[in-house]
């Protein structure tokens, strides 16, 4: 049973474990440098002729889902419970994306921190014996999300280098009860929401940095352990910007260095510099997909045992932003291990 | 330990109980006949002058979760947890409501059903011990949503007779440990989405009455119990339209009869002859506040000793409407008790 450790940790003694993993993406994250990693790359962002890019992206979720179960040898009747969302209004992307699939479904919304957020929950219920097997989901498409965020793609809006680019990807993770040999969930914290008062939504990875920090600083706290007793500290997504916040933040507020140990999913997704893409990636797609391979593949070899995974979310709408409102951030973690 | 009985039902053998709870409505609601039941009843919906109906919506939240706390004799930092969302896109009313409080947020997004969602998870996390003391809630009001889903009050729309009316209000639960003479949660349920193909949003009853009649017969299934073992089955919220349809779906599909035992959110918080209120009322905090002021308080003087809640969700947004998409709709189930 799941146990309270410190302020806000969660052990989980069970070790649930991640028997199924998937990935998809599309064009520009499948020309990026992880392009072999990931199950499927669609070569046109429509996602097979989608008429609309709403369509595309639920097409996109359901594909993620669909080969995460799959490959845990299981089909959709055998999943007790699918936790996901996505930064559509309504979460549309998610429930017309599995409504086919018949799971009982929990609907999240955590903005780009919802992979994060969904494998923590599927975790702990599964460590609790909610659900024997869970699936954990999360999707995000460049073309929705600049229409819905932002512009149109037809306007051809600039963007300022801060900018991070909503990845065309879904991902999907399959937990179930602990299995020898296979990457697991050791713990979980859930964020509380911080407000630096940043009012620039062009700046997200800075409106989010402060959120992971405190997610972070909690974690290391309350588990007693050091930057050094992981692998890898893997936020999703600071973008460029963000990131070296991030770093300063915890060295100059908590005197903790996570220099030689961090890495962020919106820098690893894209070649920046070939690639044109301003301060990386983001989007709830964007850690669901490099989680949901890479890492997890690492994992698997056991080139990472140990990885601290923290998603992270900017908590706004369009119309926060222009009734002159801050972006408020927000930072789950998942402690990966690689299960030995 | 929670315990997975029939197929979708999860037994609470801990029996969490509620401990605080806290409604606060505007001024229609403050009218209906449940104007007494209430813990605060605003005068002016703008809730204390805020500026935007975003920002109203927020502050009744608020004070939702504030006033829920209090009665639960505890104070935000020995809350470990809450879940809440609600139907603002990016569920802002919650965000911008809750980010002073300072406690760790799971953000849900659940559509109408929200607050049944929010309680069963609570429930199911506190019953593991994830959590000692944990916060469900959410919060809808009638402009935001006008503005949001259909038109800006401004406009004067008109709407069939089949229209329900967003409630202005935010309730709020605090789930703890079970306690003697405690009203408290025995049981959940998740639904799956079910979409029967209506396509017309100013029906929702209609599109959510399906996952209603699902859940219902699936926790009447599981638990191997008849309508009349319950002293309520409550719906929230199928309006006048919806609530018939679900008592025909039932009856035609199922062969269950909840007809003398079953009541609506929506039909309870408005005199629906003298207030024109069309179909009755709808949003997330409309079974919220129901369910915390009327409900709970008939549950600790034991004139209802089980009371099975079924919140109603539709998963649509008005861009999956305009896109010809049809109406999907969940229903998640919680079992009240007396706890006697």
């Amino acid at each position: 049973m799941a146990k309270r450790i410190g302020k806000h940790t969660i052990m989980l003694p069970s070790k649930p474990s991640i028997i199924g993993f998937a990935s998809v993406v599309g064009k520009a994250e499948g020309e990026g440098p992880l392009s072999k990693e990931f199950d499927k790359v669609y070569t046109d962002d429509t996602i097979d002729g989608c008429p609309t890019w709403e369509k595309s992206e639920s097409a996109l979720h359901k594909e993620a889902v669909t080969r995460a179960i799959a490959k845990a040898d299981l089909s959709p009747k055998d999943i007790d419970l699918i936790m996901a969302g996505d930064l559509l209004n309504q979460c549309i992307g998610t429930s017309f994306g599995i409504r086919e699939l018949q799971i009982p479904f929990l609907g999240l919304y955590g903005a780009c921190s919802t992979m994060a957020l969904s494998m923590a929950l599927a975790s702990v219920l599964v460590d609790s014996q909610v659900a024997n097997n869970a699936v954990a989901s999360t999707s995000s498409h460049f073309a929705s999300a600049e229409r819905q965020f932002r512009l149109p793609l037809e306007y051809g809006g600039q963007r300022p280098p801060s900018a991070q680019r909503t990845a065309t990807a879904s991902g999907a993770t399959v937990v179930s009860k602990h299995t020898e040999n296979t990457p697991c969930v050791e713990a979980v914290i859930f964020g509380k929401i911080m407000d630096y008062g940043i009012k620039d939504a062009n700046n997200m990875g800075a409106a989010m940095a402060p959120a992971a920090a405190e997610t972070i600083q909690s974690f290391l706290n309350d588990t007693g352990t050091n930057p050094e007793d992981y692998d890898l500290i893997l936020t999703g997504d600071l973008g460029k910007v963000g990131s070296e916040l991030l770093i300063d933040l915890l060295k100059k507020d908590f005197s903790i260095d996570i220099s030689s140990v961090h890495n962020d999913c919106g820098l690893m997704i894209y070649d920046l510099e070939n690639q044109d893409m301003h301060s990386g990636g983001s989007g709830c797609g964007c850690s669901a997909s490099v989680v949901n391979s890479f890492i997890m593949k690492r994992l698997q070899s056991k080139e990472l045992k140990k990885v601290l995974f923290v998603g992270t979310g900017a908590l706004l709408s369009p119309t926060s932003t222009l009734q002159g409102e801050s972006v408020p951030g927000i930072a789950h973690g998942v402690l990966l291990s690689s299960g030995e």
